[in-house]
């Protein structure tokens, strides 16, 4: 049994190294690319955030969908909407998804929802780069079915076109479909202490 | 010998830990800290400037240092000058100051100049944020004291002023004044497959 689930798993990993080593075989000296920030560690969303940041920069027209709401409430979030919002499309996938509010249906259909807004504007040719900020919380509750969205990066994001996708937990099928990876790891944090979050640093 | 030399930094992280936390005993709610982004991995710089960014947005005047020229040269440098210059200050501590030159002396000068502006733009009590950028770097290779700069931080730092070091190979003495510090670690980077470094992603 877990060694049928095993064989399975790796049977899963060699197909998807398969479909990326593939299209790797098309690759010019620039490519779109599949980027992930993972890890437990602070910057997952900011460093994010920063790319938007230069491409806003480089003139790249770009957007950002936010799967959680929270991280981006404050500061990014008011930034772009009110300073950028020609250069950078904002959207939220439901007010409601929160993980206080334990509404599973709800949370479903936001997420299912901010997919569908990601495929859109990934597939938009006017888009160069997508932000699809803490989407991996909503894959890692199965919110969202991870095959269909590794099969969709894959195979049916435009080649230029960089997505990158945050969130702590990402799932091995996103990482191995993944072109660029960094895990952020916490190595020390202020809270244990009793400093609560502030503005500028995690706001 | 080497039993002397680890006594030595036994002792000396002892004296980091005791400064560190009498000042902790003096915490509010609220204080400025010292964020240390280290790592092999991508975001280190792009997440200090994602706070940059929320720092503007929140109205917090803020300061970047920036040690090493590259990092910075294209998309965010570009963006911060040319759009935020009343919000943020930008220095660049010697252009001449890269590993290309192996100019030694050239190099320390530009490090010790950098250090200065550093002082300087945390020192001053309209400032709420300095990000020292790549300063790793300077103080790994012995061109900043780090003893020095550990103490500054310490002890001379305005109490709610924030300063965020960045740079792979954070000095241990850093690591232990430190309030929050992550480690950015590489996962997977399609450098090994060919691809060159394109805008929006690492420019």
């Amino acid at each position: 049994m877990t060694k049928d689930i095993n064989a399975r798993h790796t049977e899963k990993m060699r197909k998807i190294k398969a479909a990326r080593d593939k299209m790797m075989q098309t690759k010019t000296d620039e490519k779109g690319l599949i980027i992930v920030h993972t890890g437990a560690g602070k910057g997952k969303s900011s460093s994010g955030f920063g790319m938007i940041m230069r491409c806003i920069a480089h003139g790249m027209p770009c957007a950002v969908v936010q799967f959680i709401k929270g991280n981006w409430v404050t500061g990014e979030r008011k930034f772009l909407t009110e300073r950028f919002a020609d250069e950078c499309r904002f959207f939220v996938s439901g007010e409601g998804f929160t993980w206080e509010t334990q509404d599973r249906e709800r949370d479903i259909a936001a997420a299912q929802n901010g997919w569908k807004i990601a495929k859109e504007q990934i597939l938009d040719p006017e888009i160069q780069f997508v932000l699809l900020d803490e989407i991996n919380i909503a894959l890692r509750y199965d919110y969202l079915d991870i095959d269909e969205v590794v099969d969709f990066l894959l195979h049916q994001k435009p080649a230029m076109t960089h997505v990158c996708l945050t969130g702590r937990n990402a799932k091995p099928e996103l990482i191995e479909a993944a072109d660029l990876v960094t895990e952020m790891n916490l190595v020390k944090h202020p809270f244990r202490d009793g400093i609560k979050a502030q503005n500028g640093v995690e706001m």
